[in-house]
């Protein structure tokens, strides 16, 4: 099976012109088929600020309202994803900017009102992996911003980190498929008050101790949750860690089931 | 040779939902082959005062400085084209949405400064006609906003009628070539103030008749003239019409060499 690799980027790397044209280069001189996706940073705060669409926050979580995923529309999918497509053309890598929507790459379902009603947040449901298939195989470089679509018209708001491993799930069957995800630390830490602690190796098994030992920060739980779940789907494996570790021999985090 | 219609739509229908969800519906209908080019209304001016980025006039044109481009990089290619491959998708037509940045797809050159600096605005110099193809052959339809890039990373305004001539030359060598310019009224007028003075036929005799009989508006001169350059290029047919023309038996003004 041929290998794939997905880059998932995020909000410091991204809101960072000195960070982000570093890291696309790299990205650019990583070898073979690739997809990349990306969050949204600070960008979207900013120009609501300056709008003046109020921030709607509900335990700490913005809501996405409608004045809210037009400008997230906006500046995910349009100023941000072409930004890096356009740098990315520069450094020889063909990248091809996709939401949810465009050729129907990601379908999702907009989650439902229970005890906080999120607005317009949707659940990734299909991903269309002809269509991710076909512009690998022309050569081309997806890169995927955090905006899905219900196939009924709406666009919806979806987390980069969901996106890149639905993405990954829907591509295990015919690749070897690797997600990355780059962010600021070197990889998931036993403590993050050391720079020295990093765990180099999760499987089933450690992770298990990982969780009884309640040593995780509680904003990494989610990923190595969905880490697993990407796993068990099929994905060969998950990559925490810094952009450094995608072309340098730097340690980073990896997780696999076995 | 294979068909091809390529429409490009303006602002006036793009900033109004009333009309662009029967739009989008009538060219999702559209037969055969196609390609959706549009402009972006106004909503770059409503976002542009909202954040108090201040509009740059010279000689009536709106310059494009850095805080404009990274505003309509945003509502172009973001929120107006993505809101528009949404609606195709309900409609049964596979939009996919390109700025010129995406896959290469439109190259552009910053426009020298002359009398005028207009700004990060580009004139189209190749059309990277193989990646259209391949799409068109998936069974995509490419929708393109009017955002080029200049291969340098660098993002450019580009007109929305030059994009649909220019894309429409670049794949006229292998495709019998119909651009549909819809705007609102039924066509290119005799005399814009009386309703049944539509000119149905010009060719390039003709076309010289009413330069000498100075019967056009101001307006259309310039599409006239660019009209006339896309057909000597190669373009079968130039179409400027009301929407109705895509798949009703209405009036319009026909535009061929012959």
């Amino acid at each position: 099976m041929p290998k794939l690799n997905i880059v998932k980027i995020g909000g410091a790397v991204i809101e960072n012109e000195a960070k982000l044209l570093p890291f696309l280069e790299e990205f650019a001189a990583l070898k073979g088929p690739k997809i990349l996706v990306h969050g949204g940073g600070k960008k979207a705060t900013l120009w609501a600020e300056k709008m003046g669409i109020p921030v709607q926050l509900k335990d700490g979580r913005r809501i996405t309202d409608a004045a809210t995923l037009e400008l997230i529309s906006g500046i995910y999918a349009g100023q941000l994803n072409k930004t890096i497509v356009a740098h990315l053309q520069v450094f020889g890598c063909n990248g091809l900017g996709l939401s949810g929507a465009d050729g129907n790459a990601i379908e999702a379902k907009k989650r439902p009102v229970k005890a906080i009603d999120y607005g317009f947040v949707g659940d990734v449901t299909k991903v269309n992996s002809s269509l991710f298939v076909q512009l690998l195989d022309q050569g081309i470089v997806p890169v995927c911003c955090a905006l899905t679509h219900d196939g009924k018209g709406q666009l919806l708001n979806t987390n980069a980190d969901t996106i890149a491993a639905e993405i990954g799930k829907a591509l295990a069957k015919d690749h070897t498929t690797k997600i990355n995800y780059c962010f600021e630390l070197p990889g998931v830490m036993k403590d993050i008050n050391r720079a020295d602690s990093l765990i180099e190796k999760i499987n089933t098994e450690s992770y298990q101790d990982l969780l009884l030992n309640n040593t995780i920060s509680a904003g990494m739980l989610p990923k190595l949750h969905n880490a697993f779940d990407a796993l068990h789907a099929g994905v060969a494996e998950v990559a925490i860690g810094s952009t450094k570790m995608m072309n340098e021999n730097v340690p980073y985090t990896s997780i696999t089931l076995k």
